[in-house]
């Protein structure tokens, strides 16, 4: 397997996580996201990628396979131990809610090309674009805290002591909002699943500074 | 089952489809998004949804999903037939990615508490609200029209001819679009889809001007 991705892409890092739970190996293929005007949006990358984005994953050489989330039920499905999924379904339902709160309602509002338009061509100053991203984060960490808080199944991780891919999409985003200071110990059971899941040896090789591209 | 919704929301659009397409009868339960500073904003809703946004799901009295995506699939576990995902796993992958491509990458820069930020928060100008709006549509139909227009699985439908969740997410968003006068056109693939689609039954039944809470 080969894995298009970017050492600080929070959608890459998901995925980077779910083959390191699967044990399985791949091919690291870098794409820087600012050098060169953007390397992903080179016609090349955009053969395997038409929408100039990380990750890509290429299994058997034939078939690329865009969006994270699909590659990781891609992944579950290929290659089902151990599973990333609970087995009832409606914890599957619930998991796959969770990892779909951050991957729909905060990770698309606060990617790189976002915050490109919102300061570039909308033209606000800093302070508004730091506004717009703490807006979406700490709005979305405070009703998915409230979810984790109250929810019985939480464990150490999202759903019991286990990694699903709720915990998949939630250590990225944590990440990610400690990168733009955001203070996360105000969500104090979301900061307690990242920090347990990121010692985990499949999460900690996935990190961004643990890449060979890292800066 | 019991659908919260409201009749111009693509994501609650989405599962109303779904649940047409399985032949299940559910109860149709109104959250106005405007009025009254917005329903989904009250804490008898955020209860059962502490995003505040539609749709949710109550199944059985006693599990509320969120997130349409985890609702579609949820439905797609417990009942399998028709099936709304192919049997290949490289293809449900690919019609997987092809539903992300719409709900991660152009959905959530459109939906009505973004464009909100963006008009009243961030203070721009109508001209440049309506030019957020039309860059993520449009740049993300432009990937999503390259990707069907070139993949030999693409049928009368964005796979093969019967419907998949490809299909439940392209056809709200084209119907939001259409509602913002962009030009759909312009993507022929996307609109032979799209039109073909709407005239389904379920799909029909689905519509938001078909819904009780249609204005």
């Amino acid at each position: 397997m080969k894995l298009y991705s970017y050492f600080r892409s929070s959608a890459a890092y998901r995925v980077r996580i779910a083959l390191n739970l699967k044990g399985l190996s791949y091919e690291y293929v870098p794409v820087h996201l600012l050098r060169d005007g953007g390397e992903q949006l080179k016609p090349d990358y955009r053969q395997i990628n038409p929408d100039g984005i990380v990750p890509t994953l290429i299994d058997d050489e034939q078939h690329a396979i865009q969006q994270s989330l699909a590659i990781i039920e891609y992944l579950e499905e290929t290659h089902p131990e151990p599973p990333l999924l609970p087995k009832a379904l409606a914890d599957r339902a619930h998991v796959r809610a969770l990892a779909l709160q951050v991957a729909c309602e905060i990770h698309p509002l606060n990617n790189l090309r976002v915050l490109k338009y919102v300061k570039h061509t909308l033209g606000v100053d800093d302070a508004a674009k730091d506004a717009w991203y703490r807006h979406w984060v700490e709005s979305g960490f405070e009703s998915l805290e409230q979810r984790l808080a109250n929810d019985p199944r939480t464990g150490k991780l999202c759903y019991g002591d286990t990694p699903t891919i709720a915990d998949l999409c939630l250590v990225p985003q944590v990440f990610n909002a400690n990168r733009f200071k955001i203070d996360t110990t105000r969500y104090p059971t979301i900061q307690r699943i990242s920090d347990y899941a990121s010692q985990l040896d499949a999460f900690a090789k996935a990190a961004p500074g643990a890449q060979p591209d890292s800066e």
